[in-house]
């Protein structure tokens, strides 16, 4: 098939690196003599024909700003066929050739959707979570992790200043990647992730472990899947009645701010990548990047058959660098 | 008097600069051939005799380090005179001749109490929420406010994703400069402070007006002496139940991060000054910066005469900018 | 007379804040019922009558965004009388009734005289430098202040590592503004401005008094109106010719980056405040801060009669915390 | 071998991370009952014993700080068999047994040095150019392009606001990566690597191409193995005399600054790991990151063998985006 026009979606949760994007699709786009429209306000904009071209003036200046200037919504319609062949409609009616999904799994469904009635539709990965399939990174989780780590190092220093314990809530949902990355390199005494039970005595006694070895202040790093962070602050005094401890949720500053230079860089690798692949014609598969490399995934396999696992090495290493046993 | 020998405290909530006010005492006192201590732990390490002699390699680094690194802990015991004297005790048997605290109106207090029991001791303001009366500046305030926009600039890229409200709580105890500060700055739609009361029907027209004139985002800046955010953002539904408005409490990242240049320079201003002040004789008063100038203030006579007040031309100014009537 | 259109220019180096200054115009405009214009590629545009209505949705992310969206231009030869009266053509077949012009002291020159030729225009104060007389404060100079200390900072890590001297050169045209608050706030052991001569022999005997006292790296702040980095470093080795030392110069990241809070706010406050006093029926004026209040000059008479003068209260501060005698 | 006292060293030019590799060894080392000492001031530290046994509350802050608290210094000596050997001595008298090398390759040469005189040494890789063989990734190469991207968001502020081009001269020694990553996350029109030639000519071509696509400014990034700025903006001027153009040399500030997350995780892992292996009875190895993952590479084999590469997709990706051909 001979690609004259490619749209471009984001969807789901914003991440920033999500217009990095958008703007190599329109740069690659361009390379190739190829129109790229985008589509404003997600599946909703698919299915009412919200769609304008994009050129280099809509993109270059937006390679650094968070978020995505296509705008997001949720739009849970678009799981009934109705909707998906009202999209594909329009996308017909738009002389668009196939379409370039930005955003999570869900996403990646309506994706899949579209290519089963038959419209070309590939996916890229985009969320601070880092929680898809296949892909070890995706877009907006090396942004949230420095966001994230920013925030733990400025409560580090009111904390050292009152020699308090601080309990972070960071963001992930089911996933404990953010609190990984940001917890080992933040020097947290614990990482509490969805993906591992823990005992709170032992992090008590952890906590009491670095008080001993002469830390001025400690810190516990808590992903949202484990607990909200009040209910654990609460668990923990049962324990240890007189610690000064305080709870913090960073909440919603770790989707935003301008992209990393990794996130912005794999980004615009997937985006340009993304429209060579339409152009040979592929379909129902997802970019990802594995051993720091692009890699394609299939969709209805990868997202079915395979889970997202966190990093083992890491969350070992936090372990033995700060539990001294009893 | 012939002044050898001083020592300086921080106390209260710890303010990003009062690293610096504690270097530039130092650097001064050698600069007049003066032994400066540091108190560790504030009022605490006074009546325990912590105290250690600094030198220019315990803080020179420190300039740029948020929080305190002589510690601050509260310790309401040093309103009894028992304590007092005991530090004073303390005091005289290290030889030291005056004492400078840097912390906030009730540390004051303290410094007040041990000028009338003989020992000289004046106060340098440092606090985040700017409300020391008399002082139109405490050190950590600029901090604080660049922090929090910092956080609602983030906030703003995912807002404007998702066409959102947000409603973001910030610190400052009684006092709602911070968020004039960072509401102005950030171009928020309302700012509420709890100086001044408000409607919320007249927040929920002034949302709607921008979002009628092309806003693609809102952003309420609530100060915590106002309300919980949850709160709010309950009440503000009754009004508005259609709207997409997600509420953020900012806490203690506000305290935190390096400090701001404006807030070294006025501490170091201020750090100096005060030793300054000391070889001339002075006591129980404290430094402050008025119309961009340092400024002494009598500690008896202005904290109890004076009220800090809000920046109404400021105020208003978000007022004339966003509200458009009916 | 009833002012119903205004129009608004940038002009000169770019400044961070200057778009919050031209967001302010606007919303204070629809605040009066006024439409505001936007001049694009500053007086340049002004002449050929590159102008065009501004709305909300244009101003309300820019407030974010460093530079000036409207773009500046160097155009020399708007001091000719015949573009002058072009411009005011212009303005005039455009239906405008007045114009505000942010920028520096040249650009206020061309706002005096549109003035003359009967255009009324008014001036707000935008430069890195802050050397425009009368005002205390210029848009920008707060962030330029900021990064250029950041920058600083940063380099203070590899100096200390390798117990080296770094010179720091910053802007500043021919004032010392940015050089002594960077300086104080990063506790520069000196600080060399163009309106203070110095000699080398006490400059590098300030540096050996520091390293005596313990500090592991040595700092000087250079403005860029005394000299060029690599000659000031080639004189102070004739001087000290075994020392470790390294120049840098900051250059043109100290226009960039996102404005700070107190750019903003007094952005928004001049802005504002402009329109108001145009509609008033003001001209030949420009706005200012003094004493951290919104004043008001005359352009003929402030900017010949007075001339900007840097703190001097923070220029000797700074020697006398690192200055030891001999 | 029963491991009991473990020495660590940081050598050659400084690097964000640093301090987090030596927390991680003391912590590990605490960890498995070893001592660990730090050798102050590099090779020349080695040589006259300047060692010191470090515990938690030495390095706990350090995490967040950049360069090295350990200090570094130019040693040219130590290739001298003499010096090693007394290095070797001096090791043995403190009774250490194994000693951590953190640098860059010329440091490695080191290690192995005091390996071939009976002495266990293993290297951990840290400079900002990641320009080591075998492993993809060194401390500090990340925090290094994180500051240049941001230096380059800051230039890309003004330099729209003048529609000008910019030269940034990035670091990187003979290494093209800082550019590659920092120039496709700024979405530079050119980036130039000393590993690959470039005409000129195309260079102003891919300029032209993207101002007449819709930019309004122009970005080239060059390595500092390519050129001097001001040479390289000379000879552009002779193919484009009209355009507006700059340079500018981001130079020391990129070796400064917190570091990043994942400068700090992964420097966290490796100084553990370093540890283990140590105990291992492992010698004459340096550690690395090859696919995401851990890896261990042999010092002599590797460092002959192998060469550094940049990453060729990623340079190939931006003359793809940014050249129009004719």
């Amino acid at each position: 098939m001979d690609i004259k026009r490619i749209a471009v979606v984001t969807s789901g949760g914003d991440a920033p690196g999500m217009n990095a994007a958008i703007r190599a699709t329109v740069e690659q786009g361009i390379h190739h003599g190829i129109d790229v429209y985008g589509v404003y306000n997600g599946f909703k904009g698919l299915v009412e024909g919200d769609f304008r071209l994009l050129t280099t003036s809509d993109v270059h200046h937006n390679i650094r700003r968070g978020g995505t200037f296509l705008y997001s919504a949720r739009f849970p319609e678009f799981s009934k066929e109705e909707y998906q062949r009202r999209a594909v409609e329009q996308l017909n009616n738009h002389n668009i050739d196939a379409l370039i999904v930005i955003g999570g799994d869900g996403s990646f469904q309506g994706a899949l959707a579209l290519t089963k009635l038959g419209f070309p539709a590939i996916g890229i990965p985009a969320t601070i979570d880092n929680d898809i399939p296949g892909t070890e990174y995706t877009i907006g989780f090396d942004s949230a992790v420095s966001v994230a780590l920013d925030a733990i190092d400025k409560i580090s220093d009111t904390a050292a200043s009152h020699n308090r314990t601080f309990v972070v809530e960071v963001m992930g949902r089911h996933a404990g990647d953010i609190a990984i990355w940001a917890g080992v390199a933040a020097g947290a005494d614990a990482i509490l992730i969805p993906e591992e039970s823990f005992r709170m005595q032992s992090i008590v006694r952890r906590i009491a472990a670095g008080r001993n070895r002469g830390k001025d202040y400690s810190l516990i790093v808590l992903a949202e899947g484990v607990s909200d962070v009040n209910s654990f602050v609460e668990e923990y005094k049962q324990y240890s009645p007189d610690e000064s401890i305080r709870g913090v949720t960073l909440s919603h500053i770790q989707r935003g701010g301008t992209p990393s230079a990794r996130d912005r860089v794999f980004a615009t690798l997937m985006g340009a990548r993304a429209v060579d692949l339409i152009i040979q014609g592929q379909s129902a598969i997802y970019l990802g990047i594995k051993q720091e490399r692009l890699a394609v995934f299939d969709i209805v396999k990868t997202l079915k058959k395979t889970e997202h696992a966190v990093r083992q090495d890491l969350f070992q290493l936090n372990i033995n660098l700060t539990d001294r046993g009893i």
